[in-house]
This record gives C-alpha cells, sequence and structure tokens, in this order.
C-alpha cells in the first residue's frame, strides 16, 4: 500500500514508513541520520515520524536529503525500557511507539520501525494491529548471517513469547518460510526445527508433536522441512529458516552475536599485537572490511514482528545510523514485496487447511466408529 | 588418588587416566596420538587404554613416549553414535566405554575420557557411578571462550538433561561454582543464571523461583551471584559460571560454536582475496595462529560430568589428537585437584545447609501455628 498525498503531502509512488524516533538508547538524531541514510540511497522512500516535533524538526532540518520527505507526528512521551508492557498498554496513548503503529494500522504508512522497548511494542502492536486471523502467538523473525548463498537465515521466535507449543511452532514455520519467501526471495525455504540433537528420540514432547505437524504441512505451503536441527545450524547450511520457541531463539541469537563480537575484538587486538601484524592490518583492509560488513550485526538489524495486521520492526535498542537504516531497508523490501498481503493469505490458506484435515481426520474417525 | 602399582604395573605418584579408545569419529588411532601428545608433555600421566587389545598394542607400539604408561583393558565391543541410552545400559556390558568407567569405580584411574556417544555415557555413568548424594539430577559443564581473565566460563548444564527445576538449577550453581574454583582457580566465582533479560520480570517461572533459591546459597558456597544473565553473557564478562538447563545450554553453545566456525571460515576466504590480502596472511601469521589458537573449540575441548562419584570428561565424537589431548589435560587437571572429593564433600555440605534452612522453616512455621 503506498500513501496517498492528500493524507502525507507526500507524492503519491513512494513507500512511507513510520519511524519511532524516541526510544532507542541514542536518542533522536541518530534515528534522523538512519533514516537520512536510507533516503540517500533509495528515493522511493518517505517517512512518517512520531516524537517531540520541535526537536525532530530541527534535527530533520539539518539533512537536506530529507527535505519534503518527512511528516511529523507531535508526541510528548516516551515509552522507556524499564516501562512494563502492560502499563504501557493502559497508559501510553500519548507516546510516540504508540502513534507509531497508528499510521500503519490507518494504513498511511506500509511498515513501521522503533527502537524501543521488545515487549511494550509487541504489547501495543498485538493491541492496535490485531493478530492475523487464526495466529496464537505472534512471533519475531531475525536474520542471522549464515554460509548459505543469501548471507542469512531466518530465525523465529527471536523472543516475543518465551512458550511455544506444537501448533505454534507449526505456525512459525508457516511465517517463517513466508518471510524467507519474501524477504529473501527464495522460492521453496528449508525449514528446520531446532532440538539438542538430530535423533529422533531426542528433545521435548512438544517438539516431536511438532515435527509431525509440520511434516504434514511442508508440501502444501511450498517449503521443504529438513526436521530437527540442532544451535550450529543456525549459522550452517542444512537449512534457511529455524524454527523455536522464544526462549531458546532469544538465547540462541544472543550467543550467537556476542561470539561474533568477541572474536571480532580478539582479532583487533591481534592485528595491534605486533608492527608486522600492524602492517598485515593495513594491506588487508579491504578483505577484512568485507568480511566484517558480512558478520556485522548492524548490517542485519531489525526483527520483524510476524502474524499481525501490518509490518512492524524491531530495531536494536542501541543500533547506531547503519543500523536503523539496516532496519528501513528491511521494512521497505517487505513493503514492495506486499508481504504483509501474502502473509495473511498464506495464513489465512493454511488455517483453512488445517480445518480440511481436522474435518477429514474427524470423518475418517466418525466412519471407522460407524463400522465397529 | 593415584595408582597402585600392583593394579596397573606404573610407578606410583603418576596421575592414571582411563581412556575409551573406541566410538570416537576417527577411530582409536586418533585417541592414541592425543593421549602421546599429552604424555610428552606432561611425564606425571599414566593411561588405562579400552578397545581390543590387540589393534591398540600395535597403535601404542609406534609411539615411543607411550612405553610402560599405558595398561590395556581388552573389550571387543564398541558403543556407536546411534546407539541408544537404554540399549547400551542393558547390552553395554562388554563394550570400552563400561570398561572405561569401571576403571574409575574401582579407583584405579581419577578420571576417565570418551568421545564416545554422549547420552550413553551419561547413562552409564548414573548406573556405574551413581550419583553424589544429594544429586536429583547430573550435569554437563562445558568451558566456552570469554573475554574474561581465565579466558573461558563455565556453562553447565550443556546437555545431561532437557529439564531443570529450580532446585536442579541451584545444584548446577553450587557444582558450577565448585568447577571454577577447581578447574580454573577463582577463589569466588561470580554465577548467572541464564535467561531472556536481565529485568526480574521477565523469563520462565522456575527461574523466578531459582533466583531467589540461588541467591539463597550464595554466601554460604561461597560464591558471588550476578542475578540474570543473557546469552551474549555466555562470551562475556559478567559471570565466570553461567547456570541453565540442558536444553537451552546445548542450543547456547552449538550455535557460539557454530558462530565461531563461519567466522573462521569467512576469515579465512577475506585472506584468501588478492595477492595483498595473502601477503597480509602471512606477515600477520603469529597474531592469527595465538588468535584461532584462543577461539579453538579443540583446545577446549571436553564437557565434564558434574555430581557423580567420580570424574567423567566427554570429549567432541570428532575430536583430533588436540581435542583428545586438551580433555586428557582437564582431567588431569581437574585430578590433581582433588576436584571429586571437593565437590562431593561441597554438595553435602549444602545438602545439609538445605535441611537446616527446611527445618528452620518448618519450626518457625510451627511456631507460628501455636501462636494462632
Amino acid at each position: 500500500m503506498t500513501a496517498q498525498p492528500d493524507q502525507t503531502g507526500m507524492a503519491t509512488g513512494k513507500i512511507i514508513i513510520s519511524v519511532d524516533a524516541m526510544g532507542g538508547d541514542a536518542g533522536p538524531s541518530v534515528v534522523v541520520a538512519g533514516i537520512a541514510k536510507s533516503a540517500k540511497k533509495n528515493p522511493e522512500l518517505g517517512f512518517i515520524l512520531h516524537g517531540p516535533e520541535e526537536t525532530l524538526r530541527k534535527l530533520v532540518s539539518k539533512r537536506r536529503v530529507l527535505e519534503g520527505r518527512v511528516v511529523f507526528r507531535d508526541c510528548p512521551d516516551v515509552v522507556t525500557m524499564e516501562d512494563k508492557p502492560s502499563q504501557v498498554v493502559r497508559n501510553g496513548k500519548n507516546t510516540s511507539m504508540w502513534s507509531t503503529l497508528e499510521s500503519v494500522r490507518t494504513g498511511e504508512a506500509t511498515g513501521a520501525v522503533s527502537c524501543g522497548n521488545t515487549g511494550a511494542l509487541m504489547a501495543l502492536s498485538m493491541l492496535r494491529l490485531r493478530r492475523l486471523p487464526g495466529v496464537t502467538r505472534p512471533a519475531i523473525a531475525i536474520l542471522f548471517p549464515s554460509r548459505n548463498p543469501q548471507g542469512f537465515n531466518v530465525l523465529l521466535d527471536a523472543g516475543a513469547d518465551i512458550r511455544a507449543d506444537a501448533p505454534d511452532l507449526l505456525q512459525y514455520a508457516l511465517m517463517g518460510a513466508s518471510y524467507a519467501r519474501n524477504g529473501m526471495h527464495l522460492s521453496r525455504p528449508r525449514v528446520g526445527l531446532l532440538n539438542v540433537g538430530t535423533e529422533e528420540h531426542k528433545g521435548r514432547a512438544e517438539l516431536k508433536e511438532a515435527q509431525a505437524l509440520i511434516a504434514q504441512y511442508a508440501e502444501p505451503a511450498k517449503f521443504e522441512f529438513v526436521g530437527f536441527v540442532e544451535g550450529s545450524d543456525i549459522p550452517g547450511t542444512r537449512c534457511d529458516v529455524i524454527v523455536t520457541d522464544g526462549f531458546t531463539g532469544n538465547v540462541a541469537i544472543k550467543t550467537g552475536e556476542g561470539t561474533a563480537r568477541m572474536i571480532a575484538s580478539l582479532l583487533r587486538e591481534a592485528f595491534k599485537y605486533s608492527p608486522l601484524s600492524r602492517l598485515a592490518s593495513v594491506l588487508a583492509v579491504t578483505s577484512l572490511r568485507r568480511l566484517s560488513k558480512r558478520i556485522d550485526p548492524r548490517q542485519v538489524n531489525g526483527g520483524v514482528f510476524l502474524g499481525l495486521n501490518g509490518t512492524v520492526i524491531k530495531s536494536h535498542g542501541s543500533a547506531d545510523a547503519t543500523g536503523v537504516s539496516a532496519a528501513i531497508k528491511l521494512a521497505f523490501t517487505l513493503a514492495r514485496s506486499g508481504f504483509a498481503e501474502r502473509l495473511a493469505a498464506r495464513v489465512a490458506s493454511v488455517a483453512e487447511l488445517t480445518q480440511d484435515v481436522a474435518q477429514s481426520a474427524d470423518a475418517a474417525l466418525n466412519k471407522e466408529k460407524e463400522s465397529n
């Protein structure tokens, strides 16, 4: 969906992203620097910016590339990292986060980006945008660097909900496959279910149940199910989509990110060690920069909330301009592919399918009863 | 405990490690290469080697450093990676794995090392060595590279059991702290409880309960409790010991290891990219080697089974000679520190403490009842 000129004052044809300027660790100046970075690279982008208008106008006026491409929504309140989601749901009407989601709900913007409090953003998204018909638990999908040709794997749930039963894990598989198709252009994504071992006798009961369920829907939902995968497959090549509950997913990605940061910092120290290694780092600077770009978490900044009526992207609280710009790029890619509509259609069709299967199972059962 | 000369034919004063030559991916030659590597570095070491004696004698005879330092135990059977733990417990009496644990049970060896099937090794260890009094679930503790001065953090449980309730997590905290004291010489280890967020209102119910329990025992058990930690703290500096259930722990370390392997392979590619970067890699070779040693999973090869009457170390199934040697070094360090005895004493004293607390709580409760 594109914004109408009468609503935003911007030219039609642009894709409008609703951006929460507040709530990140670094304040609104970094968010404005991020949207300026995106605006420079992509002339198709327009923005609705939410927060204290006077401050935001000043910041935006310093960036010529943003001229005529930003509409402001004045909001006095900010959701802090310490606010409890339940409080924000009750008292958050005047916050920039609430206003940011409102622009998606009304259709003025095609996607929302916020660096704020994850729990509050998810709670508000569920309240204002509502879940897609058929979805019990929305999930956060993140991109993790991998050795696959597309450079990343999708992991979900990365922390929307600490619980997930077998039907939830099936929905994550469907939503993750849909995201991989639209966000990474994989026509037949390979989906794996995270477990402690690939042997079938290992793991929790709900995982065995989920394995059977997902296997059943792989064919009609046009993905390949590779079965159980392990932690090492998250950056690996065995699958493109990793499905797990939000507790395990959150721990896994934070461990992966922490490991990458530790290695990067040890690598910097190694190159500072001697005059020879310092010379080496100068010679290898281009190669190392390419590598560091490949594994830089800022480049894949942005957890996508899946299962809602609208696209919401949670950027890291500590994101800098590069990180904010990456989250906006993701929102743009998904908006252009019509992802929200496709996902809704996919989930709806599988909800029907589930009913069909349930009905035919019931029918078979009744038939059996009759014949007995 | 050191082996008696009449039992092994080796000189007293040596620390004897019982080694399973079979069950690893690479076969017995790699295991023999590994013990030879350790024997060369450490004259205090002696070995009891379990497997097909003829094959093993041939392999050992080629290594002069092992002359007079290896006793053989002929075992015709091997536990494979596909064998179910329950089968091995029932029918595994003639396997090298069973025999390896037997030498620890009888006191001939001070520690056992095996590259075989983790589930089977844990099941056999519980059956033959028995749990320490007061321990419900033994745990696997692994070392993960970190930015702490000691170079590693301890994580447990890394996969002994996919479940853990609050009292189990308390025991993991006690055992992990004891391991950090004896294996890493930290007089007052800092212990963290793995969760999805550091805010107290986040996470599963059993984690909140465990948080309260662990906090209560930190002082008497002489460790510092830093509260909830996140995945990024596993390679971080906030604590030395990370406590979690075996499902989450297993996924986390495998994700971390997978991420490290991915970066290492991308780094190698980066250095091959151009003539300039190839030259750089030559110049930086010493620094890079030091870095790669620091984050090489083989250097910290070995999960320690905690909570049993005896020290058992599970080496990676894919370990090479360097990996096997690292596992043996760990067994040696723990044997020399009298770790098994200290841990038993610690767990026993806290079991008493728990009883004391329970009794005084009961007493208080009864008093209250009486006064009402």
